[in-house]
């Protein structure tokens, strides 16, 4: 591990110089911007974990191609034991930044490509899981960040990629040259772009013959020419820009991953880092791979946020004088209730894990899934219990610069108090966090990522296994036929 | 009415100069500041209705003190009808705007406080009834908005009034005079505060003996000496601050109520004005009108809401290909039937209204408080699912300033677009809608206002008639013990 | 009216002779067989409320053809009001019965009948409604109960009846004689069919010109040649069989509504008692007002019954000692809450009524869609919390026989007892009431009578005019195309 | 393992002979009584699956006290592996039997008093553990089946046992004497009771010294002299006790455990078989144990119940011809959604087993009460998505005797027929078993065995570790008071 702090961390992203937009200008240092240097901080917490001798076993792993000591984010999930790691790790780095600290999605993703690397290899003679090695070796010994890329524009949705007006809302390659490939299109929606070292591109659905071209996986540097990077925004991101620490809720961390466009106008990968060209067979699996993967992190990231969420509002009640009836104590049951419920989904598809051919561990797929569905449904859930117990003031609360102002600082002051003897201040604070967790940006994120309800719908009814469970039905009535 | 348009309401907002601030400074006119002035707008329109042949019968009623045509919002009840006609004039209105036009407020402070005045001088002889009908005149004939004040800051909530450490977090008499009262405290999360002319005080909770130096009602002009008002914040406040047109969500109309804090210190309110003075055993019942009429209505102008918010996805939802997919339609179809079930709570309360001894008609209580209890529920639940439709963009979107952005305004044209021949300017547009209408003030304010969930349980376990349903079920069995 | 009490009711069933078949054996007398007895008490129950002076107003109405006092559930709806006091009827017949009363199917299909017939002879120059109002004549005067048949068997659901293997999975008519009809089938799930005077046919979905022989209405008394009945079974019914009085839990009255299918044999119904024959395009119609009718009761019958089930556990938490604990007393509170939101649906949908071209008044369709919507959730919410005050013993408890024993009574009086001073055999009474109401028919009933929870949101999509929707979103942004 | 087969089970019950009541009667042969045989068989299956070399693994363990080979079901948990295996062991015996099949009861209390007697005897030096092992020695070398019983009567519910006016609501120690106490008292639901052979005594609750005569746990012979049974009834159980094959829903299996309530008359304890004498303060650890053990079953059990009943629906409404319909599709998703998500839990609170002194595993606590929490919800939900999807004829279909019957067998034949070339008699007895699943005691068991869901709550509540989760809140905002 080259990179082995926060800090050296933050240092190395000021070593490249990625094309990013944000509200209409470039940034020019993403660890010094106010809108994205949150989330900087996040990621550099799982540099740092690795020195925090309580975590350090569960932020490190052992590389199965070195036998180096690696960052997990980097690792190919060798056993259970390394999937159920991995759910604790992220729980205890989202108790740590309250949010998405990012690095999930190029962990999932190297692990998806690589198992089906190994199976593209196997079946068509192809070398990627070679060169995925390599790349993959350079990544764990410099402990690089990557982002994990994969969801598509996909302009008319009712159309598959070969049918769309602009062939270009799905990424694919428009020229293969023998030293490699030249690709367009762009990537939505993607978390730690803006301050990752490197991009791992995958295709967006299952493709068919016709959409051959778009059958693509590659790795490439954020900065490779050709790319460009529009930083997305979020609820009360001007909080953040404005550096206003107290009104942004979560003073240190960003919300959510800091999502970017990533817009790819006929870039040129080396062959070396083209995992995937043409095997559009595989695009299925492969993306049904990373989706498990990233699905049942859901569960566990999500889970040390709600332990923040719940610590938060148990704090307010108690600063408001409410923390002993009766409504307030079992709407906390429920918050933590649904927490757990959570979190034992992505234990679960942890515990059931089993090998792909490869080696490379997968998670029970149809309990990932399952974990995901159940996101989609109970954050909204918790956020509403935190927003019924912490009470109206969440939405009609005075700002920092009143509460700061000497002509009224001492109104709000007076008039915001709770109990005897916490400041006025903790009770703002604690609220602002709670706002920042319970909104917009936050809620959706847990919807959709890593794939919308739906999606996972799909799967959960397609793993059903109906037959059987016909089956089971009819010999216990005696029906044979 | 002497203010008959939209125009002259905001107009008569100019001459007036209550002390209101804002992020820290003071705010010299709430029709041009960024911050209100999208409020007064939407106030405005209740204004305005009553010029819209199509509505003008819901906009107005006629006096019962003086048999002149007025605005509804200033009537007093006379029968079930007035009841129905309030919802349906909300519902319109709440599709007009897509936000709070704050006008009810008031309405409901005067309908509980005039059916209250007449029996607390039934009671004690009291005068109170004559002096609010001359104000009420004087509100009807002008036309004035009348912000209706409720809530007080409680401090620590698990003490009344009497025993707080500091006396003034409820609103109380300080001093009486001959000529009037002296009064201090505070009221939050004051809906149309900064856009009215009038603030009608009613006390906040149930007072015993103890309390009796708050139990106090009474009107005043919101530029009274001694009144300072505090806007509160809300998400995306800076959008709208900044004149962020598209990104806003709502290009003219504000979010919610744009709730103040009202500070009395030490505020003269001459005899005329007060319509309670100490009469505690009816401040239970004041409460707990104003609190029905006020529930009552969530089922109403949310609904309103609500028909944008189903609008707005289904519109996006053919932007982006996919109206025609099954639970697409079952999602559209599920917020829908939660809305309805709402608007028919509040045309079921109505429906069942009662007259109060004073003549005013009341909304059946039951009804009212289940209708609200729906609304804390199903808000959050109709934004879940509109979430769910629109995709994970509402949380990633890049800013208009992007759009706007000669260097990369073609990449979001391009890749943000939908099915042809609808311009990508309207898909952000109406993504941007749907951000605004179901982030976290939306929602809180639907939870929290006229009452949280827990006060309207308190209130339909109380009117439940436990005892007459353990007695059917008794007969049924044929116990008579 | 002839039938004036409900023992004249009872005696009218001992005059005629229909043929009924319940497990393989034919019923001789309706009113005497333990397995119907119940039912025929609890329809009873709808002419005894005649003479009950405090619901007379509500169980009695003016005829519209002749002025005279009639039984209300013979009446066709003339304004609001009657729609108003049709749901406050059925609300105080659920908490008197416990269970279905039946009568309001057959109130309903005359309502629908009745307006569809005018609309027919409009069109077509028919002369439905004088046939049908000399048969209501005869109804009303008599006083009569009339079984509303609507649901066919339907065979194999993915094809419509023209298409089915056997054509007669649908009521049709098999032959068209100068003098009348002869008609073939079944109608499934027919409640109170087997206590009622007349059968009221009714076509069970929309036809189109390949069904026309399927487009039919017509009313023939139960008795008539070819018409056979066979008792449906429900859940526990060997106890109501066995007249296992504490056991059976509702001790005087049915479960549900005695559910019969009818079959039809080649039956002639004459000319005079036909209300359509082959206006297909008019059954769309007829049908969607006789479930909109039918589905307004849901949130009014129903919720008589759930006042019943809340005083029960009620009491029982009384007798358990539970009743002052916090949780028990929030899911009381929560099971009121449903029942209304409920019963506020009823009252909506009939204040938002309007008339017909026949002048019958109609309830609102999207409100009484939505009614019955929340009853196929709500119902079972209602039963589960009430499940769960009451404790696991509802599913363990000995029976009455071990009560009565000599040898173990003594056991079970000791063993199932509560706090001092109630005797255990309350205790038991009270938990077998619940059993019953909270157990498989009842619910089942709840869900899909009236129409399966899909029939209502394909209604309420199709009501729900997103074009409109569309607009005010498009409007508030300024789109215009 | 003496018993080695299902059969050899049913012969060694033949043996026996308990004192049994069932509707005032008593039972003499457990094995041939229709109302017990069912509930025999099931319990037989547990034998049974041992020979099934597909399972044997998960049916059998090494016994950790003889290295013998032994049912899982008399095992005590030495791995987590252990933990999870029993997961999987009782989600197929779900599948196979559809019900329940008792011996877990016994397998958890096992678990749970050998875990606390090695904690009393170290606290105590008591010799609690030899005498159990000694008894757990015979049990697993004889294969017997040991009824775990915890649940007392309680009477009053808001007084502790000493307060009681009544002293046997609790069971307890009347007499000591050398050789052994004398118990009085009994215990309620008692599943599988009636074909055990052996009783294993708990106390329900957390005791004080107060109520030390309350703090006993020991094991009986189900025959002992002052031991008294009486058998429970349950929805249609007499469909079962008629054999009506068809209409009972599972023709083979009983409904849910067959509980009964154990009366214990001064029965005479000896010595040996005394595992707890007064060790107050092990009452609630042994409580909890044995519920954590139990709770996490539900997740297993209950799936396996649910994938028959998933099944049922499928097939259902294959015969329908709705299979194909979106909703119905999605409504099986759903099913199997909720399904998953328990054994989720289970699976994971399995995983997060922990050892205890004793070197006994115990379940992770929180997640095995979040595991019960979820059954409580679920179930209901499976079941009325089944009902939904099944139709309303589950209420409404004739018995079985109608359809053998020679008059009218031919009219059902053809009336409840569905798609072609599948039997109407499936159809039945597919409607008649998804009727049994989803029916009154199937759901009252899921919500109350283990626990009733508000036993959870307390336990989420206290496990929630609110100070932790306050803190990480606090130092995400630099609050450090």
């Amino acid at each position: 591990m080259k990179i082995q702090t926060g800090g050296q961390y933050i240092e190395s992203l000021r070593k490249i110089r990625p094309k990013i937009y944000y509200k209409g200008k470039r940034i020019e240092d993403v660890t010094r911007h106010p809108a994205t240097a949150p989330h900087v901080r996040a990621a550099a917490m799982t540099y740092a974990l690795v020195n925090d001798a309580e975590h350090r076993d569960l932020a490190t792993a052992t590389s199965h191609l070195t036998g180096h000591s690696i960052s997990r984010f980097t690792h190919v999930h060798q056993n259970v034991e390394d999937l159920i790691k991995k759910i604790k790790l992220l729980r205890v780095l989202g108790q740590k930044t309250g949010t998405c600290f990012q690095r999930c999605v190029g962990f999932d993703g190297i692990n998806a490509v690589y198992s089906v690397a190994f199976e593209t290899d196997r079946q068509y003679g192809t070398h990627h899981l070679d060169r995925f090695k390599d790349w993959l070796n350079y990544i764990q010994e410099e402990n690089l960040m990557v982002v994990g890329a994969m969801t598509d524009p996909k302009g008319d949705r009712s159309k598959p990629p070969a049918d769309q007006k602009d062939p270009d809302q799905y990424v694919r390659i428009v020229q293969r040259r023998p030293d490699g490939i030249v690709v367009r299109g762009a990537k939505l929606h993607m978390t730690g772009a803006v301050n990752s070292h490197e991009i791992l591109v995958m295709p967006t659905t299952a493709m068919d013959k016709r959409s051959q071209d778009y059958a693509v996986a590659f790795a490439i540097p954020v900065d490779a020419p050709g790319i460009t990077m529009i930083f997305g925004r979020q609820a009360n991101d001007s909080r953040k820009d404005n550096r206003e620490r107290m009104d942004v809720g979560n003073p240190s961390f960003g919300a959510v991953g800091g999502e970017a466009v990533i817009v790819f106008e006929d870039v040129f990968i080396p062959r070396e880092r083209v995992f995937m060209d043409g095997q559009f067979d595989f695009t299925g699996t492969l993306v049904y791979r990373f989706a498990a993967h990233h699905r049942a992190n859901y569960g566990a990231c999500k889970t040390g946020l709600m332990d923040i969420l719940i610590g938060a509002v148990t704090y307010l009640a108690q600063v408001q004088g409410t923390l002993k009836v009766a409504h307030t104590r079992d709407k906390i049951t429920e918050m933590i209730h649904l927490c757990e419920t959570l979190y034992g989904c992505s234990i679960a598809c942890s515990a059931e894990g089993q090998p792909t051919p490869s080696g490379a561990y997968m998670v029970n797929t149809m309990l990932a899934n399952v974990c995901k569905q159940n996101v989609t449904r109970f954050h909204f859930e918790v956020a509403r219990l935190a927003l019924d117990i912490a009470g109206g003031f969440i939405a009609t609360l005075p700002s920092q610069f009143d509460l700061e102002s000497k002509e009224i600082g001492h109104l709000i002051r007076k008039y915001f108090s709770g109990v005897e003897g916490i400041p006025t201040e903790h009770r703002i604070k604690i609220a602002r966090l709670i706002e920042a967790m319970t909104g917009g940006t936050a809620l959706v994120e847990s919807m959709h990522g890593a794939g919308s309800p739906q999606a996972q719908r799909i799967m959960i009814l397609r793993e059903g296994d109906l037959e059987k469970k016909m089956k089971l039905a009819k010999v216990l009535l005696g029906i044979y036929s």
